[in-house]
């Protein structure tokens, strides 16, 4: 696949994400982390534009003139920009007209790219497509999220389904010795899984397979969210403050568990790996189970042993610069680096992640508290 | 107008206050006192559900079985409900949903007033109507407050406009008495209207027209905003705090003062009487001018010798129970009684209300830092 | 007593009241309505020195250069102010230090008014004192909401107890008419009191004595605190959010309640006046007893006819300006007008309050969330 | 210096720190962070009550039966405890009790340890005397904290001076390689320091001084502070948010900068280390000096080829355990392992370290907001 069809794809894989969405559930941003749709879709249109169209396309002439400012995300370098938790608040541009937005810009990378790209060009549509691409996945959460929190629950298809993991429970072993970590070759990859670098492992043994539903159940009716000593003091405190006492769109209806899933409200199937916990809960079970959390070395080192990517992978190592860690100039700089802190990596995939962006060197990362991302929990012995 | 015709035309005056929207600007709530019109549509159906069909329809059956929870507004005694900062997340039911549900209300309601209705429904009905003539004036402000929080001011037509107060400033004499305060007479009036009862007032004179925004960019322009001691303690606070330095929707672009009405941002006219402002500031502005703000018992007594009807006018009068004032049982005893505390009373009515709750007798009410209603300034004689 | 006699005798009594505290009480806020003892002794000390000494001694040095700016309570007039809610920070000044003050300021006013004062100086003479009384009274409540939220309940001593309201129940009728309200004659008042103004009050019955504990019981056995019809919208989610079921300083222990005093944790005495409610309680008592509370007319109106000084009386009554009301120029004009707004009026007096402050004219003013006072519960038949 | 020895001289240690303080200072709570002089006086006396006497010592009777509650930090295994935000308003027991406390339980300690204790008060005895060591550290932060907030800045005496770092300007190579990391040997140890454990570390030049004053001076007046690319996102909204433009303490005063030192506000010396400065400070320092933070690993490598011991020092590492960190059971299990999670490691000691504290392995660890600490910067050569 060439890097124009490569485009259009994702282009319309994005729009494709949203189809089965009513106009309303496009606006809302019911709690900060949560954008609105319509916001992905304008602000990676305005990526395109901004960083491509505005700088290498002669005589562009932007969309509309006010898009500049309000879909810029957090890149200071590129100007003022309105405020994150005002996203919601945003009723204009419509849906209809954000959308005509990514048709107008389509077209104009479209053609600048069948004419002979500069290879600048060329490596902006890379991170331009990887870019929109980490949106798609950010937008399957929030649009779960925007509809799982409505009192109605309403059922919009049947897609994004976990499948249960075969294996019975193994555990793979891996020896000690000093491992080469980060992204080789000339694939695609984000700033952050540079350079290549060395780590030494001790021996380990890691699980062929995540944690259920009906472990996480144990878990739960064992008390594990009423026994501080399973947890950190600031997971207890998160745990106590917000009232949480099961996973994310779980809830207990005459009798029984039941969780939001696209398809709607249905019964908890124990066999499933369990899904949106935060790392908190992800290290209370391990720590109940007598197990640990794996580092994000020791994840890369065994990724090859095991199946993965139905579910963000928790790791105990926190989301910081790889030994000689270089942030690119301007505002594509702002990219990763400036999120190094306070935030824990999480590897592997997930059911809504695109295909491209499946590696076993990729570092996703969020806050120890994030629910609503598709995870989940693979175990290490002690 | 019969009941039923009178019903009708209610009914489609909200509706055609909602004509000029797009489906977006119908669901966010940018501020808690902000209702999304959506809300509105669907809370004032409910109420005639609820309180009319369920209990006085046979064999009624309900449009939505969640409804009666999603659009409760307070009524404490109709049952659990959402809660009001929740409401512009809710995506679901959609707009066309909600018009339908208005449709199929409408309908039921049309049907039993046809069919010799009740003294009880006839009373319901009128209170129906004058619940929902409540809503409508609530959706203009809010309305506005969503359009013009918007960062592209987006102009929707050439409605609302205020005229210019054209009397000069005069003083009109009023002489000490015992006058009869409340609603006489076999009209609608409020509860809160009522009982009838005597008060004493001693002379004073009050001011034939309203404050202009001329007037009040002076007031600017001579650091009233910068000068405490015109100022409540609290209402200082909330200036510095919310940084306020002039009214809501007003604007300073190139050089000149600018606010948003409902056909865009325009150029300030300093003949128009001065509107979206605090009674803080209200009150800042007498004290400036060496006058005071009526209280509600004056302007009253007074309404017959002055135009009023452009903007509602803060009065220095806390809103409180008249002598006597009896609640009424069941959820419409929570319609006013439970309010009346912690907010001042305006007077008179504004060029967003409908013509049937003009009255001298009228007692609106809002917190003293409310802004986004449409309010402004009488003047009295110390 | 000579006025020299009388400010010595204030300026021991304030000293008196906190006689029995260790230092340690002396320097903490809990909550930033109540204020740290040693804040009280020397704001109404510097309140002499600024409004007086500095302006009305010649040569007079002040004691420290930076208590000016220390101590000034909320005069925007006189100059930067430290913070309200950073009071409990202040360790320095010491203690010791502050009674040096005292005593500095206290030997200057002395030599002040032996010598042939001006008309000028003994007004402001009686109004520091009028201040200083006003203070002794909130730093009973002060002193007793930090001793009384201590998890040790400290005993300090015998005093401040309230007695037995001997009578029975009955009803004062008061008739119909126009009233004069106001203070009146040539002792001193603060400015809230005057003008003497007339009011029309219809006719009422008012109670004769204050509701008791056992009164208060019953309301709270019969799920007064649960009842949302009895209470104020507002009021509801004040004793919601802050999970109040019953008067600040009640304690169920053992099966039984008790309540702190200065003598420690006591059983409650159910012959004893209630205290310590907020006015939203007060107000749903009178609702669930089906009364209601007087007007700060009413209880002007009525006050000869019945006992009262145990504690401050709510009334339905907001603080507003008389009519005709003039502020002071100058920074003793920020004394009283500028906290009218948003709270409700007590009448009356209570076992703190210096005598000289009981009047029937006298106003004292809360936010009606306010529970730290010593306020109680009068009742007037609808 | 056998263990009595060391357990008196920690005792009266910690008690020569307050030597200076007033009563008023030991009380104050300025921050949630920052606990009042008297609660770790009482907090460190409640560890040796609760984990040894209560336990170990017969017939042992308590201080006071109220204190395991008071004095409880967060152990949670060890029953209910006050919280932690309201330590600064528990004027009771007093100063002067807790002294009486202290001495009671000094005395009892000494008597159990002086017959014949067994192995596990030993080790118990060398955690509490390590405890009491970590909180005479707190103490001298916080005694700081609350001094140095004053608006007065009172002077308590000349100590804890920092040095010119001598040296000039140099880079020690340290070559890659496998490295053993954690502490060996017998000595006491806390358990974040275990297990001895191998790293890969590459080549890396570390600076062989901190930076001082005048080089932090020069990032400040480069606009270090207004530039977003130098800074965490996160530390970035820090700053902002908090409008901090230097390092805690300074105050630019008639056109220098002072500093708050515990003998009072001194002018800046230019070749002192720079000191109280937050993570994401000390980050953007090095980025804007095109060097970085060290590792925690790359610290304890390096630490025998330079001088350390005046500040702690940042690393770009985050708080975690060690491969194969166990836990301990029961009460002491909270001390460390809860609060592995969004902290970062300082690595070194300060000049308010207990000697005895002074380790190349010792971890300290605080949320990367954190500048009340003594804090400093060493960089390391990309």
């Amino acid at each position: 696949m060439n890097i124009i069809e490569k485009f259009i794809q994702v282009r319309e894989q994005t729009e494709a994400l949203c189809n089965p969405l009513e106009t309303e559930d496009y606006v809302v941003q019911p709690v900060t982390d949560v954008s609105p749709p319509k916001w992905h879709l304008a602000h990676t249109t305005w990526f395109w534009e901004q960083f491509i169209l505005v700088k290498h396309l002669k005589n562009y002439k932007e969309f509309h003139p006010d898009f500049a400012f309000l879909f810029n995300s957090y890149y200071n370098n590129m100007g003022k920009r309105s405020l994150r938790h005002d996203r919601g608040f945003m009723t204009r541009p419509t849906v209809a007209k954000v959308y005509e937005y990514r048709k107008y810009v389509t077209g104009a990378i479209s053609k600048l790219l069948e004419n002979d790209p500069s290879d600048e060009v060329l490596k902006l549509a890379e991170t331009g497509i990887n870019h929109e691409q980490q949106h798609q996945e950010l937008l399957a959460y929030d649009i779960k999220f925007i509809l799982g929190t409505q009192p109605t629950f309403p059922a919009i298809g049947d897609f994004f389904k976990l499948q249960k993991e075969t294996q019975d429970q193994e555990w793979i072993s891996v020896s000690e010795g000093v491992y080469e970590i980060g992204h080789k070759g000339k694939d695609f990859c984000f700033d952050n899984e540079l350079p290549v670098h060395k780590v030494y492992s001790g021996d380990f043994e890691i699980s062929n397979r995540l944690v259920t539903n009906a472990e996480y159940l144990e878990f739960m009716e064992d008390g594990g969210y009423d026994n501080f000593n399973l947890w950190h003091d600031e997971g207890w405190h998160f745990v106590q403050d917000n009232k949480i006492e099961h996973p994310l769109y779980w809830h207990f209806i005459e009798g029984e568990w039941r969780t939001y899933t696209f398809n709607g409200l249905e019964k908890i199937n124990p066999d499933l790996p369990v899904s949106h916990i935060s790392m908190y809960e992800a290290f209370a079970f391990a720590a109940w189970k007598g197990r640990r959390l794996p580092t994000e070395f020791e994840w890369e080192i065994a990724a090859q042993k095991f199946n993965w990517g139905q579910l963000w992978e928790w790791t105990i190592s926190a989301y910081l610069p790889y030994p000689g860690f270089v942030t690119e100039d301007g505002a594509l700089g702002e990219y990763n680096g400036k999120f190094m802190i306070n935030q824990m990596v999480l590897r592997g995939a997930s059911v809504v992640t695109p295909k491209e962006h499946e590696r076993t060197t990729y570092r996703n990362f969020f806050h120890a508290s994030g629910r609503w991302i598709y995870s989940g929990i693979r175990l290490v012995k002690k």
